[in-house]
């Protein structure tokens, strides 16, 4: 999608909602919502203020998120439109934009645009969507299990990529496994379902090249120590990210390879096929031509021809179409024809 | 086009036409005129002055406008001929220059250049044909509506370059949606129509990539903050238009990537489609030739032919041609031929 | 050309000619010799002196030339030999050296190398051959139009590069124009001849590019102020070659993807054509073969074919076989094979 | 393989094995054992310690090495999973990971992967598997056979990439022989077996690309000494694996270049018999037809056929045929058809 | 090759040669031996010392320079393997390594790795084979012709490796020759050993490639000035080396993109060919498929078949089947198929 608009559609609009997950060492409080100013008061100046939103349909909701925290109106339509993924600091927060991945039925791939406004002690999260990938990570805060509970805002936006980057090797295990398993079948059988699912294969990954490209530039950034809302304590953290990443684009560019292998594969069994029925017309034309010309020779009605009278001249002519098809059969089996 | 000359036909000279929008946060004033020198008298220095001429045939007015704004004779050249879109910094003043990208008919795309002086307190567009995209920020601007009246000049720049850059995304959801039209239907039937109309496509993205390549350049030179003429405050403006431009790049590299996909399939389905004939044509071969030949044995007019005689050699002959076509038949149902 | 040495026929050795061009505002004169002992003494210390030499063949003429400037050998062996387009700065002057592109008959293109050493207040032209591109540079000199008398020798290296980079324009509107040519009949007429003007362009193209890269990296280099000779006010004029070379870049690059385009077209439109030929054939087999077949049954001359007795058997026949035609026909038509 | 999680199968839980080595000019000592709490309490201080871990299936080891050695988290992370080839410093040590290769069967390439960890006078290296490439290189340290005795961790480190890298000139050997003995054949010869051979040493370049790259990136991180747990003074060496490493890659791409010849070659072998058999084809029936044709008119019933009463008819038929065929055999011969 | 040790048959050890020349501008030595104690004793500390050693089979040889010069074991490693051409500063010299090339017979080319270590007052050359492109050049040494016995031994150096660059001249104009040879036949005769020379030329150019690269990168080094025992006086000398090394490097770019020219061109021949064949194939289908057909009609033994019994039946359908010939040759000639 190129489109700067929102693409939604009516219907999620009652899906917004708003979420605040609060939490210290100590304390930890989450409150739904659909009322922005009810919400807001529960911020804890002392503790990690996640506020998820879910939805971009309700422009009031996002207009009272811009009032409070102060966001860029460049940054409010960043979030509401289509948007490369990049990091980008201002004065009191720093943004960041990426693709989220779902699988959908288990074929095809969705994407989701999801934001992040991270400041000293909170953190933004804008989603298209309702449902993420963050409900098992959700619990593991409510529980303090790991160190999530012991850091800031920034380890917290660290763990959120780090969920949405894992989830793109789920993406890329699936893409192996198709390759696998076409490359059984290409050498084969190179039927036509083969070559769109080589096509299918190659869509997803120039989409998701598309995706990790600016991803890794927009960590790198990070990594560099660009930003002062990442503790340079936490840089390793998203210098992980980076490296899965890259990892990530490695093994893409791989498979880019094998795809277009797979296609010089595809394509040479085609003409393998292409060859051998040439081969069966040929030999078969070769064959039966000159024997329906001698046949046809003695199907003349000249009332002279001396063959026509032999007693053995039909023998005969069977022997000689006998030497011929021989020898054809010979000539053929000599130049690997079948 | 190549050609340094500017390209341009006579019957646009009386469609030359200039005019002037002088504004602040109070006042608001505009003057159309065909004469400069009348027109250069109201330019007032405590306003933001946005001199606009649409048609560049009459040398007269450009001397005019050169003469009062001090232009360097090498930038006049760039404006009248055929540029690369750039930034350049001169003592007086930025110039900048980009394509502005016209749908005509909904179908081909035009392509106009508009080049940009940037003072302190004026800005200079020539544009070469009357009309341009900027019909409502005009009226926003009498109206008073966002910031540019509570800002300078530069913001001026940036508001134009944006609706210009905005457009670029009207022209690649076209390409994007002839992309979508074009794979339905070319798995089924890769027709002429069809391979022209992907060429086309290449070939858009091909001028496409030519103008916004160094649109990203000359961009990125402001973004550096490079020019005094673009104030610390507003860079964050061209950054965010920065972005859009390498969004629109990534989108554009996607799109080629597709159409070269498309290209794969629509080659794939030609030779599908001639692998069907031929195995047709051996088909038919295959089962005829060798039937044909028999027949013509019996049509041979040899004396002694024992099976002419014979009561039920017909029937025979006909029953050994049954045997013949029934094998072949099974034969290629188990090649999969048909 | 890779070879080092200098490509010359002997019978250019009388074309050797050197000429003096020197001027200052107030003075100008112009002096034409075959011998460079008399022609250095009338280089004018107070004014910019202008060097041309045409044809290479004469070693005393640049032996001499070498003693007077202190030409470093390696410059005098680069002049010689075939070089790649440079910039190099030397303690007493900077070198330069491009090729220089001529239109021979309209149809095929010419290289040349020129090469320049810029003194302070001198400039030396090497030429291969007579005949140059700057007759009407040096009428405009003489009478003082333009700036060139109001400068010095960095501006007249400027200008001299400034008219072979132009003429590089005239040799890509050619290619353009072919281009254009092409692409009206490739769709129609995919003939060898389409194929090899095709060929032709990619080939000019490649040359161009040789020449093209290295120059920019040349200008570069003087654009960013290696040079001494090249005053700071006049880099600007270089910046705008400079600007040239990129955009004659950036078009080349734009025609060499149309001309990979023009050659998908080609091979598509030599497929399609292909594709007829073969439906042609299948669909004429397909109808005539099962026919031919039919009237080879009753050809055969068994005693006992009771068809052949019957009264209307022939024309019973000629309606099975005006079936089978039909059937065939409707068929083929629905496959859209014609 | 992109996945995060260790890919091994529970059968090799047994081969969990630890093993220590500890040295320096004077003393040396080996331990195998799968207690780490015990092991662990024969680290020498004043000696460079090697601790060697074959098989990551015990997490139990793997956490009191953790705990020892204070492994960073990620760090342990990164020897679990799948990694691409990077260097990366800690406070208290340096990260280096990297992939080993091994022949199968001396056909099929098997790949491991290899984590290490070195401080100032200890080294951990973990495994994926029983086995490696050392075994002659613990024989030397051993025997105090070269420089080893008298180095430090860092020059541990250096000797078992380079045993490593070594071993990818093997793997690349192989790939060299396979192309020689490809070459050989695939002139004459364009089997799909050929086809298949060509498409898996892609493949194996594909990966070994995939290992190459990322890993000259690392080695160049510790070439430009950002790394305190590599001296100054072996430096040198680990640029020597740097420069194998440049080779190896420069060997690869031209492996790869001629990897796409040979396909080019393959399709060329492939489509030159596709001729063959076309000519032959259309040889055959363009002889054949038209005598067939001369046949069948002398093979009409008409009443009034005068050449069929000719005496000679009969021998002047087989003149005219003969005089087509050899006609027709000069012409085919004049266009070289066979 | 890739492969690290000394690729030499047994039979060049003998030919393991040791010479020696020691120059100033009085005083010349040259010394042949094969015993390295007594040449290096003949070693001038005031005067340049050219040590050359061709074949590298004596370890004992090498080992005795080793001592002497303290060569550092990984230089010679490096010197023994192949080697990608690289320069590298070590404390107490420069070592250099490059291939050289060789035409064979005038046709194939033939690498040769040489080594070379550059002192204060000393070089030292490793060559693997006896022979080498210096014989001219020691000439002129002895005869005190050019600079080089007033230069040191880094200009020395410089003067081996230009002649060295300068024969990779030859083999690229050979290249050239024969591209232009080939694209002289390439459009009428498409036969396969004009396959096979493009793809020899490519391998070629490959090859030349590998060496190439590597060789700029490291001269590159020495143009920056990294190196303290090449003077800055004759850096200069080393930049044109570097230069003449692009030029190739540029001329071997367009020599890739003209062959790759000369395969589309060798394709479309073939296919040309092949739509030729298929074309005469159809037409004599088309026209003698029908023909036989109307034959075979009245070849039919009805015994009510009223034309036969007409008296100019026959007549009759020879002037149909004259009809459809003629008519079907109109229709050929339209379509343009001959």
């Amino acid at each position: 999608m190129v489109t700067k608009a929102i693409d939604m559609s009516p219907t999620t609009k009652p899906g917004v909602i708003l979420e605040l997950i609060s939490y210290n060492r100590e304390k930890y409080n989450k409150i739904d919502s659909t009322d922005p100013d009810e919400l807001l008061t529960h911020l804890q100046p002392d503790q990690v203020n996640w506020v998820n939103l879910d939805g971009l349909g309700n422009i009031d909701i996002i207009e009272k998120l811009q009032a409070y925290f102060c966001l860029h109106p460049l940054l409010v339509d960043d979030v509401l439109a289509d948007q490369r993924p990049k990091a980008e600091e201002y004065d009191d927060y720093l943004f960041f934009t990426l693709k989220m991945l779902y699988k959908i039925d288990g074929t095809s791939i969705d994407y989701e645009q999801i934001s992040f406004v991270l400041g000293s002690n909170f953190l933004v999260s804008f989603q298209e969507k309702e449902g993420d990938l963050f409900e098992g990570f959700r619990e593991r805060i409510r529980l303090d299990l790991g160190k999530v509970r012991k850091k800031h805002a920034d380890y917290l936006l660290y763990r959120l990529i780090d969920i949405i980057v894992d989830n793109y090797y789920n993406v890329l295990d699936r893409v192996g496994d198709i390759i696998d398993e076409i490359e059984e079948t290409v050498y084969e059988n190179p039927s036509n379902e083969t070559f769109y699912k080589i096509q299918s294969l190659k869509k997803e990954l120039i989409y998701l090249r598309k995706a990790l490209y600016p991803l890794r530039d927009a960590l790198s950034k990070i990594v560099k120590g660009e930003s002062e809302y990442v503790k340079e304590e936490n840089i390793r953290y998203f210098s992980d990210v980076y490296d899965h990443v890259s990892h990530i684009i490695d093994s893409m560019d791989t498979f880019k390879d094998l795809t277009s292998s797979l296609m010089d594969i595809h394509i040479n069994a085609m003409n393998t096929k292409m060859n051998e029925v040439m081969k069966v017309l040929t030999v078969i034309s070769t064959i039966f031509m000159p024997l329906t010309f001698i046949v046809g020779v003695y199907g003349m009605n000249f009332k002279f021809m001396p063959e026509l009278d032999w007693k053995y001249g039909y023998y005969v002519v069977w022997g000689i179409m006998g030497l011929i098809f021989i020898s054809m059969m010979i000539y053929f089996r000599k130049k690997k024809w079948f």
